[in-house]
């Protein structure tokens, strides 16, 4: 995707170096900057602190981050340590440990010091398969919105947290369908608008928002609560989230409040898609109870930032810091509410045999 | 109810003079601070800007508007173009009419000159009346959650916004049950908590939490996104809201989000129970859909306030102010998704019956 009509990603290998630059991610929307990643512990820091965050890119990061560790001292140590400091860093979105083991997968065949060079060259490959099964994910989706953009002659999608280009390398799981319909409406005129929900409490809404813009895709900002509202009223067309591990079972885990959305929508008779592609998709997970829930800091709702009066950054501190809180960062919405799953190889209903079907090579997780 | 072992209201006749004293809302919780309204344009000032706010609050600040308005002319003219100016500072919350029509209704057979000591004296039996309404809305609520409790020796309840006395003139309406249960357990030994959902973009579950402080009530503050979650996980034991109208079918408007915590409620076999007195129920308007719903400024989700690092009062901008934003302030629960309503009468189911059952006279509204 583009920044400025320039040309994008979110995480870019350094050339001439074993690095890779990210896009800090915890300065948007108010500032656009990149960071540069030159060991494990730089990516390590990324994903905990969110300054790269959404399950394929996590994935990718980690990716890279092993082939860092690896560039530094190529010996089994090294290996084990790496692999389990990442997989430290977040539990609930299995692109990380997916990443890993396909790492793991094709450094065992290599002597140590013959795998630093292919770990990076693995990690590359995972960052460019992401952009492609994003890209498919796109013209899949495109299939599922086409009718109903055909219906009425417009398109209003409503969208949860932040599945965009800058939740995996480009272009995005949930964003990849309404860019594509974004990019058909060019040709075929009808209007798409999405709604942005802000996504308390890290506020992955305004990502969304900044990426829209920079794509030039009309949208409008809601509070969390409003999505029941809008979908009863009839002003919402279909629902496209991403998601952190889908279950063998279809059941969904993704941000926090989605399962929300999915209620309001069923309700509201407005289908409710999740995209994501091979990598989200846990088969040895048996259903949505197996999937571990990340509880994050009770500063994430203590401490809003932003921007203070001039346009320096800043942060206020919304209620006393003695305030209890509890602040699980997803949840998991049941493969009943969801309409279908999106993937790089079509779509599929939400149940075992829906995604079986696709992957059939599930059947040995 | 009490602020610092300090019984207070949230209004307050001044002694000796034509005013009343208000809690400045806006400031909670940081700053705890009083504001005098002595005239009609600081009464509807103060509603529209939210320094006062909970249905029954707006109430009853609208009555003492009124006969502030009577206290500085006595006229017909003032007296019309008073109310005129107060129905228009919010339109969802019905309180606000009923406490004007009952003030109009009352000073109707009066003569002009003879009016402004009676509206004072109305607006006070208001205030009286509310807090009686209040406390018994407690005690018919302490009987639904009873069993509850005994069941598992604890009460897990949730909120959203605030309903407490900081809503009403003392007490509260959803917080009322939960005051009395809490006051219950002294005895009974329950462990009584409370979910208190932020409640953006205005986060009046700030206040909630608040007041729940002030009167030693285990409390947790959560997203809004989590409601789903903590109900999915049978984390709640009932969910217990105020309610700014109730059409005469039982359907209800109340803060916006109420419905999506509604319908996880539902989801989850867990009660969903609106608390409101008499002032909040309008037997003229048919269903939600005759609701008219409040759309307010998009400052409110641009602008977080709070204060900064050295505690001083501040806020910051979350996004650039070019981006389009939606900001309904209320949505419609159906009454299908209401367990029961609970008003200073008793409790009845969420319908047409359940309500002319209590309140007959709603047959000729």
């Amino acid at each position: 995707m583009r920044i400025n009509d320039i040309p994008a990603r979110t995480i870019q290998p350094v050339a001439d170096a074993r690095a890779v630059d990210v896009i800090d991610q915890t300065a948007l929307p108010h500032t656009y900057r990149t960071i540069r990643l030159s060991s494990l512990e730089d990516a390590a820091h990324a994903i905990r602190s969110m300054q790269v965050r959404g399950a394929p890119l996590i994935g990718v990061t980690a990716a890279y981050g092993l082939a860092l560790a690896l560039a530094r001292k190529d010996d089994e140590a090294t290996l084990s340590a790496a692999v389990a400091t990442l997989a430290a860093t977040r539990p609930t979105a299995v692109n990380l440990h997916w990443a890993l083991a396909r790492m793991q997968s094709r450094l065992a065949r290599l002597p140590a010091g013959a795998r630093a060079e292919a770990a990076w060259h693995e990690a590359a490959a995972i960052a460019e398969e992401d952009v492609d099964q994003c890209r498919r994910i796109g013209d899949h989706g495109l299939a599922l919105l086409r009718p109903l953009a055909e219906k009425r002659g417009r398109l209003d999608l409503m969208t949860h947290c932040n599945a965009g280009w800058l939740a995996t390398v480009d272009f995005g799981t949930a964003l990849a369908p309404i860019y594509a319909a974004y990019d058909a409406a060019k040709l075929t005129g009808w209007d798409v608008h999405v709604w942005v929900s802000e996504t308390r409490p890290r506020n992955q809404g305004l990502l969304t928002a900044w990426e829209l813009k920079q794509h030039g895709v009309p949208h409008t900002l809601i509070a969390d609560n409003a999505a029941g509202l809008l979908l009863a009223r009839g002003e919402v067309d279909a629902v496209i989230v991403g998601a952190d591990r889908i279950a063998a079972n279809a059941d969904v885990a993704n941000k926090i409040g989605t399962y929300l959305k999915a209620l309001a929508a069923r309700e509201a008779g407005v289908p409710f898609y999740v995209a994501a592609p091979r990598s989200t998709i846990d088969f040895t997970c048996p259903d949505g109870n197996a999937i571990p829930i990340e509880e994050r800091s009770g500063d994430e709702l203590r401490v809003v930032p932003g921007v203070d009066t001039s346009g320096r950054p800043g942060s206020i501190r919304q209620f006393p810091a003695d305030e209890a809180v509890a602040n699980p960062a997803f949840d998991v919405t049941p493969a009943r509410l969801v309409s279908a799953i999106i993937t790089e190889r079509g779509s599929c209903p939400a149940t075992p045999a829906g995604l079986l079907n696709l992957y059939p090579e599930g059947r040995h997780a």
